[in-house]
Order: structure tokens, then sequence, then C-alpha cells
């Protein structure tokens, strides 16, 4: 199909894909004269993946150019979705050292019992610092005395999450899935989440 | 302790304090001339408390009025817990109708199976028919299909929410308590999920 073709059926408008193309977020087309190029279903394909990952997962263009490359490099699943993972926007915080060192000694036992990976330095592991470091000085830490809790629910729930992901077939459709899930699951979990708090309220505190 | 006491033990600046007593979120001092009141402990803490629902809850100064009034009438845990959930902000989206339905139809069999109440017009309802009809027309419903599953993690952890708030014994400690933990607990959570979903990749596709 021409240009005008893809556009349509894409539902992406001409000057989008010629902003994609040249940012090498979607590959050239089979140039048929100097003028034209023929696209095909990978390329209507493809361009689905760019508006989720950046209109829905947020990234940039730069995180979004590293994904498609990971993919047509044929990344294995692993590195594809780790490549995912870095690029969607995480809340980045700098908390004073006082309560980054608090927030460090609650969270290191935590990640080492669970097998996780990630350090200092590293963005995921800097947004736990950043969300527990938030709690300091609050004096309402019951929740950072829980971590280890949360982090076995949050064990159980990755379960979850790539098990979604895993009855995918294509890589464009993994890491599709990956991105939508992660940003879209997080709303939908603190929604879900809130309408529980409501029942264990009534339960716990019902007179 | 009079006016400047007060702003030096609680940290919050005079005018601030000015502020929150014309807007009736700090209850007045004991009268000591036409010029001068008093304050007390009790100041010191409903500050605190006031500071976190505007400062780390996000409320407004209208629904942060509404939870202190639900204190000075000593409503039950229950009921205060209700007031703060409301008065959390929450995204608010209109979704099309089309997309509306489709996610109506895939929660209310799992609000009504959990014995979760909510339904159309409540604001945690509809944050959670924004947040699922966002999938509708994605194609990737993968998580959407797996609701259920994720409600149950989500009534185990309003287990552990609501036990971390039971812990506390003032009703300002547990309202206070109750919009930080909610606030920097979704934050905390899905840093955890992430580090979480990290291994669980790693395990399922590690070649």
């Amino acid at each position: 199909m021409r240009m005008a073709e893809l556009s349509r059926e894409s539902g992406v408008p001409v000057a989008t894909i010629k902003y994609y193309l040249r940012e090498g977020l979607l590959p050239p087309g089979e140039r048929t004269s100097p003028n034209q190029a023929r696209y095909g279903e990978e390329h209507v394909r493809r361009l689905r993946l760019v508006r989720a990952l950046l209109e829905v997962g947020g990234l940039t263009v730069a995180a979004a150019r590293e994904v498609v490359e990971a993919i047509d490099q044929r990344a294995p699943t692993h590195s594809l979705l780790g490549v995912i993972q870095c690029g969607l926007p995480v809340p980045k915080t700098e908390p004073d050292p006082e309560a980054r060192a608090w927030a460090l000694e609650k969270i290191e036992p935590v990640v080492r019992k669970h097998g996780w990976k990630g350090g200092p330095g590293d963005v995921v592991f800097e947004a736990l610092v950043g969300a527990v470091a938030a709690f300091a000085g609050l004096e309402r830490v019951e929740l950072v005395e829980r971590l280890d809790e949360y982090a076995a629910l949050a064990d159980r729930m990755a379960e979850l999450d790539l098990a979604a992901v895993g009855s995918l077939t294509s890589p464009e459709s993994i890491v599709e899935g990956a991105a939508i899930g992660t940003v879209l699951g997080d709303a939908m979990f603190t929604a879900l989440r809130r309408l529980a708090q409501r029942r264990a309220s009534a339960e716990r505190f019902r007179d």
C-alpha cells in the first residue's frame, strides 16, 4: 500500500508517519519510484506499537527507538522486557541524604530476600528509594515496616503480569503488551486496591 | 503557647496557620486577650495532619475540612476512612460510551464476586471504569481478562493496608496514616512491582 493508504489503515496522519520514518521508529517502505514507496502489514503493526509506546507508555522517542531496534535485532524476550522497563517513565525524586540512607536500610534486605536485581543508580531501584524515602520524617511508617509483605504481593502480581504477556506470540505484541500493561495496569490496580480497602475497612471497623 | 511558638513547634509559617484558621482546618486557640490566643499540643497535631492531607494526600482544602470535621464529630473509624477515600484525588477520565460499556461488562461481575461496594457515579468505581476502559480498542486486554485475579490480590493488599492503619490509636493518626499510606503506598507498590517483574521475566524467559 502507499503512504496515504497506510495512514487510513493505521489511523496515523501522514505527517506523523513521515516523522516516525525520519526518527527511525518505522522502517522505510520498499521504494517503487524516486517519490514513492510501498508499505506492508508489518508497517501497520509497527505503527500501532509505536503509538502505544509513545502515547500510552509515555516513552520518549529515543526510548521507543531503542525498543524497536531491540525487536529488529531479534533480542530475546527477557532483553526486550528489560529495554521496555528502562524506557518507561518513573517518578524521579531526590531525597535528602538522611532520608535516602533510612530508605536504603529498609529496602536492601527486602530486595536481597526476594532475589531481585537492582541497586543504587538503577532507575527502578531508585524509584523505590524515592517512594520509601517520602515516608521518612512523616512518622507514619507502618507501611514501610511491612515492606517485605508488600514485596511478597508484588512477586505474586509480577507472576500474573508475566503470564499475561507470556500468552502473546510476536515480539511486537509482547513489547506492546508489556508497555500497555505496565502503565494502564498500575492505574487499574490502584483503583482495585481502593475498592478492596473499602470492604476491608467495613469488615475491620464496622461497629 | 502563642502563635509564634506554634509556628516554630510545627514548622508551619504563621501566615499559613492563619489561613488554616480562616478555612476552618484548625480550631481557634483559647482567647487570652482581644489580640492573642493560646494554642496547645492538639494544635500541633492538627497542623501536622492538615499538612499531610494537603501536601502528601493532595486533598483540596474543602476535602480536608470534611476530614477534620468528621474527626471533631468523633465519626467512627470506618466513616473516617470513607471520608478520606472520597477526598483523595483520583484520575478522572471520560471514556466514550462504547469503551465504558465494555469496561462495565468486565468490572461488574468482579465487583459483585468480591463483595465490593460501589457502582456507576461513585468516584472510586468510576476510576476503575476509566482505567479498564483505557484498554478498550488497544487489543491488548490480557490484563483485563485477569481482572478477577488482580482483584484477589487487591483484597489481600487491602488487608495489609488496613492492618497497618489499624495499629494506630487516635483518629488523627488513623486518618493521617490512611492518607499518607494510600498516596505514598501506591508509589511504593508500583516500584516494588517493577522490581518483581524483572525477576519474573528472568525466570520465565531466560534462555
